[in-house]
């Protein structure tokens, strides 16, 4: 089976709206606070969590290297779900709609640029995370608790995310 | 009058827990996630939000310089507020009881480390954000919605936080 070949496209706020949220803060200055010396930022993210929420971290223990075979994805029924690195660098997402199933054309690859976290809304599928280097950390904001709350998807078709760097 | 004066200790997750929660991946290995990819610390926060959760940046316009003069401290009354660096920088925070009152033999200074977030409980009293350095950015996790939500104390005494970074 010929591979089907995933280009990175840079993630902006307007394309990335139907699967989720960028989290970022802009260069314009809002809102201040704190007697003038901070900007305020507020509501970036679209959180939405069925039943309690949980903050976390994770790490990465290893690098992935692109281009890289993306096999499945995965979709959380009871929330939503943020990833925002607690360092400056970029990393590469792939999502699709919200649907019962999911078919190679459906995919869309992110590249996100430094500085950008990202919320998935709920039910939106997403390939696991990835991260290009080793001992990156992301915030995770998501649903917290025992019951059940993903739901994997297996790709029939072989799909390649390609090394193309949002460029 | 003369000033009192605040030193700061270095922030444990013990000392820290009348207050609140730090934020922290340790350097342990805990749960693997995502074919072994990732080490997953889960739910390293309390959160406690009566109402709608937001998830804003707040970037510092200027760098405030120790010793510095607390004038006063906030609590808000409908939720827990995070606090997460958005880079790898310390911080310093100052924390007083829930109470009617605050007293300047109430407060505590703490010098959270690089790495490190923190997450006051609901009505837990703080000093207003400060910042070490100018653009340094804070992912925060608090309430959101119109209702008002932070609560000030002027203390009467001149308390003055000194630049003893938590040695």
């Amino acid at each position: 089976m010929d591979d089907i070949h995933l280009e990175l496209e840079p993630a902006t706020a307007e394309r990335f709206a139907p699967y989720g949220d960028l989290i970022h803060a802009p260069d314009r200055v809002t809102a201040a606070m704190n007697d003038g010396r901070f900007d305020r930022f507020g509501d970036l993210a679209r959180i939405d969590i069925d039943g309690s929420l949980a903050v976390g971290i994770v790490r990465s223990r290893t690098a992935t290297t692109l281009p890289y075979r993306v096999d499945r994805v995965e979709r959380h029924p009871l929330g939503s779900q943020a990833f925002v690195p607690l360092a400056r660098f970029a990393f590469a997402v792939v999502v699709a709609p919200i649907g019962e199933a999911v078919a190679a054309e459906d995919l869309r690859a992110f590249w996100i640029a430094p500085g950008y976290g990202v919320n998935y809304l709920r039910g939106i599928w997403h390939m696991p995370l990835i991260a290009l280097q080793d001992h990156q950390e992301f915030l995770v904001i998501d649903r917290g608790g025992p019951e059940p709350n993903c739901e994997e998807w297996l790709l029939s078709e072989s799909v390649m995310l390609l090394d193309s760097r949002g460029t």
